[in-house]
């Protein structure tokens, strides 16, 4: 037992230290790897196949709302970047330029995409003519730089993979309908997919998009009160195509400008994860996006026909799931250790004596429950409790969002939550930048968003006193 | 038909000009947009829907043998870069270099990985300690930067998107069998889905990977009589393992360097698949990796039934085939065209003459072949089709290739051979690397590979007459 007690140990508990814990488990389940360049991760075999499952759900998600996959250059040339005004003052500060070719200093720097705008913006130049070539609904899978001071694994790094959506439209009603519907495509695969809640809604003039008119988000609650902006969806308006002249003919026969759109995600979602569901013995994955799904530990596996049952009953669930049959010559508890850490959703221990009697043990990852089967019934008990898990870690990342969010009426009570309780706090506000900013210094608490779902707690503005606009979800936020 | 001859016409005969027949098909089949940063290329959804199937059906190859994806940084210091001397040597003078983040100049500066060994050994010298870390068999797909002087959509281009394999093995055995192996599951791979069979074998020291001890290759025959070199596979020996301290513990408690491989292919697999398949109408696609397998289109649509019934052939089709149904309001003609310039493997036409008797058209677009088919055996007959093509694609390929391989036992010959009829030619070499370079200083022709299947064709080097060691496939190369 001591080898098992040793590895359970390793991790810091999340109560004593939520970032260490996080780094802990991040190391320890074995998803990343430091790399000699700062703030860029060996993204490991672990994390990685979270990521090829996410990133193929949405993928077909995307696909099946119309949107096609291409992929653009790397390099933006600075005087590209340059040509939207907003958009370049936001990101200019962040980039990794490229000076020179081989051993010749070129003539015009070229940045490090931090995001492709200017890229798509002058290939729809090049495409839009009619409005017949509308809209254009285009998606990248890609990595992208940002040259970041301080950087963690998935929440923040200089490089990081996403996927950017950027879509060209007739009208400013069409281009509105994308934006919000890739949004609800985000909160819906987030809830559907990794079992995390989302609130959705519009980000104040102060947090949107360099170069937007409007961004939508969708907002997660960690395990440790903070939020994460998780994904968001941009509505540009014609500011983009008229710096970068992106014009079509209509129908009427006159010139219009095309109304644009870009949404993105990224493995900052496998942060999310970790953050939502972890626990003090590692990861918890949901189903749909673990790697493994099910882990056999063998019991007394030398014993004779132990190894025969558990490859007959592998055999049997990868029909319908993900299996490992854990044979390494390891312990049964420090297997059960390893697999806990890493986050498999359900183990399926198998003995000797559960041989003899025609039975096994499920145990599941989420709750640590333990459910003793027939045999005979493996397949529809194991359908059946990986579906309860998907299922009961969102109900249970639901409650503990609801739980920890909060009212308040008074600056007063809005510090108190922060310090006592930390969560979302729904307040009032009466949408002048000044009092966010207020907010900001003194609470370090910012404003996430505007939810779609607003309610009337009060008729004034928790800083200023003066007539409250909107209830505006706050929060401490990576 | 003016519109139809119009389209056709645009293209350039390969038979007059097969660079610019390539550049057109390239553009009118829609694959790529040339970008405003030099070299660099947008792949549009047609090119990327290609990449994607065919990126889907290798990657599943490799997990098949045991490999994982990883992700590893776009970033290589530039004191990372040049532990390996030959490798240093080999990618210095064609890397871009990042010397600035945001408005900060770096100590160090960090080139964009032209290829990732040196950050493979720099995770590997730490993850493998024991022999029980080993075999480490790693991929990832990712895009690399190349700074090339001149550059052709998916020939050869400063960015191109490809997967590089990196494995470390405890014995240089293993490792030798590993690089083997993957050279034929990219040459199995390019026969069964690319229907491009390759010539096996390595190359010569002259033509190896910087910093490796063998070069295996995939050598593919384009129609225009040039080789293209379509996927390579390296063994390192303890090279790599040497630089980097890349060391573990064998089982008998000694400290052992390990050995290593690297392999991969890139979207110049789609520059072959064109210069292979293509014709003087366009694409031609095999059915394994066309985006749109099968397109029907309706002829006299605005009659009642067709689109009924071209909708309920899509939805029965679409059981097994990837299917468009073309229901624009071009003429057929025109869609033909496009469709053929596409490359889509299989039309089927359907007309009101057609459903009063129960049948359809399906025309081939690799022959041109018109088969008649009762609309009750449609699923077989596209079936059938589907697999004729395919193989018929594979067979074409083979017997051009065949067909523009030749023997030559002195330089008169082997220059008669290039300037007439442009292919493969086998010839007998002594081994000496100045007789490769005097053969391409008189001919423009390079020594491909040492193919695995030798043959003994004359006793004597071609170029110098000394006792010959290998027969050599020579040819013109891209």
């Amino acid at each position: 037992m001591a080898k098992e007690k040793k590895l359970v140990e390793a991790i810091t508990s999340m109560e004593v230290d939520f970032a260490q814990w996080y780094t802990d488990v991040v190391k320890k389940a074995e998803l990343v790897d430091y790399s000699g360049v700062r703030g860029c991760m060996v993204i490991k075999p672990n994390g990685y196949a979270i990521w090829e499952l996410l990133q193929r759900q949405l993928d077909q998600r995307f696909k099946d709302t119309g949107h096609q996959n291409v992929y653009m250059p790397m390099f933006i040339p600075e005087s590209l970047l340059q040509k939207e005004k907003d958009h370049v003052e936001g990101f200019a500060p962040e980039v990794a330029w490229v000076t020179h070719g081989g051993s010749e200093e070129l003539t015009e720097r070229l940045c490090v995409r931090p995001t492709s705008e200017t890229l798509f913006c002058e290939h729809y130049s090049n495409e839009i003519q009619s409005y017949r070539d509308l809209p254009k609904l285009y998606n990248q899978w890609c990595s992208v730089v940002r040259w970041e001071k301080t950087t963690r694994p998935f929440l923040r790094s200089l490089e990081f993979l996403w996927q950017e959506g950027h879509t060209a439209h007739a009208t400013a009603e069409e281009a509105e309908e994308e934006t919000i519907k890739m949004l609800n495509v985000y909160a819906d695969f987030c809830e559907e997919v990794l079992a995390i809640p989302m609130i959705k809604g519009q980000k104040t003039e102060k947090e949107k998009f360099a170069g937007a008119k409007a961004t939508y988000t969708i907002e997660s609650l960690m395990h440790d009160g903070k939020a994460l902006q998780s994904g968001t969806s941009h509505n540009f308006g014609d500011g983009f195509a008229k710096a970068f002249e992106i014009q079509y003919t209509d129908k009427d026969n006159t010139l219009k400008y095309a109304h644009q759109t870009s949404w993105g995600v990224s493995t900052r979602l496998i942060g999310a994860i970790i953050m939502v569901h972890g626990d003090n013995n590692g990861l918890v994955l949901p189903p749909a996006i673990a790697p493994t799904q099910v882990v056999i530990v063998p019991i007394a596996q030398h014993k004779e026909g132990v190894l025969d049952k558990a490859n007959e009953l592998k055999a049997l669930l990868s029909k319908d799931f993900r299996v490992k049959l854990d044979d390494t010559d390891k312990s049964p508890g420090w297997k059960f250790s390893e697999h806990e850490m890493r986050g498999i959703p359900l183990r399926v221990e198998l003995g000797p004596k559960d041989i003899e009697n025609n039975q096994a043990v499920l145990v599941r990852r989420d709750n640590g429950e333990k459910i003793f089967i027939n045999l005979d019934e493996i397949e529809e008990k194991v359908a059946e409790t990986i579906a309860a898990i998907q299922s009961g870690l969102l109900e249970k990342a639901r409650n503990h969002r609801d739980e920890n969010t909060f009212t308040a009426k008074s600056m007063d009570e809005f510090e108190k939550i922060l310090v006592e309780t930390p969560g979302f706090i729904k307040a009032m506000w009466c949408g002048d930048t000044a009092c966010e900013e207020t907010i900001k210094e003194k609470t370090g608490a910012t404003a996430r968003c505007i939810p779609f779902e607003q309610e009337d707690i009060s008729d004034t503005c928790i800083c200023c006193d003066k007539p409250a606009k909107k209830m505006v979800y706050f929060a401490k936020a990576y």
